[in-house]
């Protein structure tokens, strides 16, 4: 199981809308091969910065099931308009370290 | 709950030693008033970079609970050494949209 992690910086002013569109958007991903489980998070120092976390099983299925699939084109459609600058995504491998409940 | 969020750039041929160290000091953070849970990760593309989660009950167990403790002390004596540059640590609020499983 494999961690995507993109930070999101958003328009000013644009928060809300983009959260709408996001709950959309879930629906897209959820349904992809290889999906586990994601989250969108708010950063509290930065009010138009979010942290996107999808858990995949592979890696391959989200660079290349997702990310070739005609669902990211309305993925794309959805959100992307809302990032500025374009995000960099980043694949963590399992937990090295793992603590807690 | 919130989510301490921080991007920890390792010095090169380093990682092992930062992976044995940090489980040393996860003994430290688990005992922290407000601590639920934590997790350490690799990045894929970037061997030398790692991604922290840590999940507080309240922004202030981390921020001023946890940093204006002894324990920290030596929570950065152990891990402090091994960054390069010092990282910068967010905070997230709850999740705003959560799927799967």
């Amino acid at each position: 199981m494999i961690l995507e992690v993109a930070i999101l910086e958003v328009r000013a002013g644009q928060g809300g809308d983009f959260e709408n569109s996001f709950r959309e958007a879930s629906l897209i991903i959820a349904k992809m091969t290889g999906y586990i489980s994601h989250e969108l998070r708010r950063c509290m120092e930065k009010p138009n910065q979010y942290l996107l976390l999808v858990n995949w099983e592979r890696l391959e299925d989200h660079t290349i099931g997702f990310r070739q699939s005609p669902e990211y084109q309305k993925w794309r459609e959805l959100l992307h308009h809302y990032y500025d600058p374009f995000p960099t995504v980043e694949h963590y491998s399992p937990a090295v370290v793992r603590s807690g409940n």
